[in-house]
């Protein structure tokens, strides 16, 4: 018999009391308190003994169904210990009874039919100072440091590293001092930590729409509200954001201020002000994504967020990525103290600890100067890419499409006028060789079906002139069959 | 106003109905159609227009109040958008009202206050051959595969690393026709990537108590019954085991058949086939954690789950971590294709891939025969550690303390004598510079409180021998001042 006077509730604690409840009866459960058979007490009941809601009481049971511990029927509060049953018979293992469901993934072109690649959000490989990276991996090697690198490390990472990130970003205005620093596998897994944290925060997340998919893919996998906040020419729409901040109070905003992918949208300075006084406002925690500001091709560079901030609620994530090289996983993020402290207790869960030999190779190529010169030649021929680019984009896109006009970053959005739509340009486009994603990826609710994102950063600027061409070609094509399709419809009818 | 016409419920769906209706839910609320302060229909209403039970409605409802959307209460079944509020004065954000309570850390001892520390199982980092490392890096980086390996990968590995294993494992007998190889950032982002996949497997996971910290840091991330099936000096107790399959059905097992941490136990042959067979019988995937068993220093090699395995119900997870170096993160699952895409999604989300440069160093260190000599001297000098290890148990610890006897890996399980307890024998000797962790580290329950790991596989023999005798002091104080106080007690309750 259960003995529910052992059972502490405690209404200050972030668990919610069905959930208390649920924890402690599978710890009774698995005790074998109950007997191998044996009864829960029916909803009303034990609400009465706990002095708590019936419905609070069943969620606390439907949880425990859900987890297979216990039968019965939620509407008439009844519930049983699952019994034993006997062994099913010997059988080769059905994955599909144990794996859950999942969507199918899109289908992509045939592997080889593709020339040119808009598709993927990467550096030029070509470019890659290769001398440079072998001579830093070089040093790290021969030098005293190799035994230390090779061994296991700490979840915050490689030490010398951390040391020189979080130097510069005091000497940038960029760290306060309170705060740390904290490197992951790239940026990807800097936002998969910060929502692992925060997978259970009041009122949800605010995400930019259009999104980077990989962002999408991270908060949709967590039990949380997601807030659509659109991006215009000018980046985040901060009425729209003030809106749902006090619709909905999403205690969490995840933002890409420069260069945003897929936009290439930039906020401006004055922008970014307001932006952190609605932050501090609400008490939002925002998490800044600038792996790509260092991309500059033209233009003032503008101060991040982290930089502007005032009141200590921005979260900075950076990468090696995107500004070096994506094979390498190198990231970081820079945050209060208390916030670093959790994202390493994730992080170690989650893998330990990054790379050392990669954190080691990439601090020599940072120290060496070597990024730096890296960088610049870069943004050189990034200037280019981008110019190509717009020409291309007058050139060969119809004159009522419109088109983001970033000052650098990777990425171009393109929206295409009615009755175009993206997916039809794009299947004629693979058959003509060329392939990039469509807007739907970019949202959770399958819009921007006219919209597309261009990758011009990894591609030559003949290859951008020729992908852009034959893109226009698709759309020409896919206008004709539309106006074919007009002309025969009324035909058809008069038969 | 609602219409509810438009929700289809899918009972075949592994999603539960209350979380259909939450989700449904949410998506209105977002989208504004129950307007800004609007209210939901009552628990009863909606469950007679969804024909459901009302306690299924109260659940989806519970759902989208944790999650801040709606307010009001679960007893009276009458709920509430929750409504607009002016925004609060600006402040500096408190991060403790965002950040989800956890438990503090457990104190470490003072830096630099430890000569000899048993606490973690690595290598000895003073063995790494850096001359052949060194000439691997070189290779890679001189070789023509270096742009390819700093640039954007796949989230399965690097391409050659994962054919070089896959045709290894062939040739082993581990690989089945229908495997797949993906690598990992070690062995504890398998995990991880593991639980994430099987985050609502029916019945919860079985795990070994003791276990290794890390691994039950993953699970118990996950809202799911863990069910602990006590280890013996032969492995995993199977009586145990299937009683807790015919009464808790969990779907999942992690077992570590080979030199178990923190045991050192490992699982005879007829064990192994047994296991097997059980699984098999009810339908259980197992999760054959494998990072140990080439650290074997005396006796006869014994077949790893996976290559008994006749129903491919078996996930191998491997890693260099231990045979080689732990800095370089690279580790690798074995498994059916189904079980692979699946964590290769997931691994998608968390990290994009795993680092390249050290996928490709690691597989030249394996193609030209370095990893193999070095595993050679490992074991060797792993032979020694053992013996050493034995010895100073025989020589320090009481007679009646008992201690596990593996053939290799890293790590002795010690269990105290009463009264003993590990806490104060652990705070003792950290007092005279040794540390290591307790028993109860390895368990969720806090038990093992007489239990401790020795991990001897990193230290030299002469420190294993110094170590063991301090650890022996420490006991010796304990016992005489528990002596003491048995003597001291009756002689104060005379005065």
């Amino acid at each position: 018999m259960l003995d529910v006077s052992q059972l502490q509730l405690d209404d200050s604690s972030t668990t919610p009391i069905y959930r208390q409840i649920a924890n402690w009866l599978t710890l009774r459960i698995q005790n074998g308190e109950l007997g191998m058979a044996g009864r829960l007490p029916a909803t009303r009941e034990l609400a009465g003994l706990l002095k708590v809601n019936r419905a609070t009481v069943s969620a606390a049971y439907a949880l425990l169904e859900e987890s297979g511990l216990i039968e019965g029927h939620v509407g008439r509060g009844s519930f049983a210990i699952r019994p034993i049953s006997p062994a099913p018979p010997a059988q080769t293992l059905d994955w599909s009874t144990v794996l859950p469901a999942t969507q199918p993934a899109e289908a992509a072109p045939a592997l080889g039919s593709i020339r040119i690649n808009f598709g993927s959000s990467r550096p030029n490989g070509q470019a890659f100072p290769l001398p440079a990276i072998r001579e830093c991996a070089r040093q790290v090697l021969d030098g005293p440091e190799a035994s230390e690198v090779l061994q296991l490390g700490s979840s915050y990472g490689y030490g010398p590293l951390r040391r020189y990130l979080l130097e510069g970003a005091g000497n940038e205005g960029i760290a306060r001092p309170n705060d740390e620093v904290m490197v992951t596998n790239g940026c990807q897994q800097a936002l998969d930590l910060v929502s692992r944290v925060f997978s259970s925060i009041s009122g949800g997340v605010a995400l930019e729409d259009p999104s980077y998919h990989g962002l999408l893919r991270v908060f949709s996998r967590q039990n949380l509200p997601i807030w659509p906040i659109p991006v215009t020419a000018e980046g985040l729409d901060l009425a729209a954001l003030e809106e749902t901040l006090v619709r909905h109070r999403p205690r969490l905003l995840v933002v890409t201020p420069s260069f945003q992918n897929p936009t290439g949208a930039t906020l401006p300075l004055s922008s970014r002000k307001r932006l952190l006084k609605i932050a501090e406002s609400y008490g939002v925690v925002v998490v800044e994504n600038d792996i790509y500001s260092q991309l500059r091709y033209t233009g003032e560079a503008i101060p991040s967020l982290k930089q502007l901030d005032a009141t200590g609620n921005v979260i900075l994530l950076r990468s090696y990525s995107k500004i070096a090289f994506p094979g390498l996983r190198v990231g970081w993020v820079i945050a209060p103290r208390e916030m670093i402290s959790r994202l390493a207790e994730e992080k170690h869960t989650a893998d330990l600890h990054s790379d050392q030999l990669s954190q080691a190779v990439l601090l020599r190529f940072a120290q060496s100067g070597e990024l730096a010169r890296h960088l610049e030649q870069t943004c050189q021929a990034g200037a280019e890419r981008l110019k190509t680019a717009f020409e291309a984009c007058q050139r060969y896109l119809p004159t009522r499409a419109k088109f983001t006009r970033p000052e650098g970053g990777m990425s171009l959005w393109i929206e295409l006028p009615a009755p175009l739509r993206t997916d039809a340009v794009l299947e004629r486009s693979r058959e003509l060789g060329v392939d990039f994603l469509p807007g739907r990826t970019f949202s959770l609710s399958n819009s921007h079906q006219r919209a597309f994102r261009l990758c011009f950063g990894g591609l030559a600027p003949d290859c951008i002139e020729t992908g852009f061409r034959l893109i226009g070609e698709a759309i020409t094509a896919e206008l004709a069959s539309h106006e074919a399709r007009k002309f025969v419809e009324p035909a058809m009818a008069l038969v």
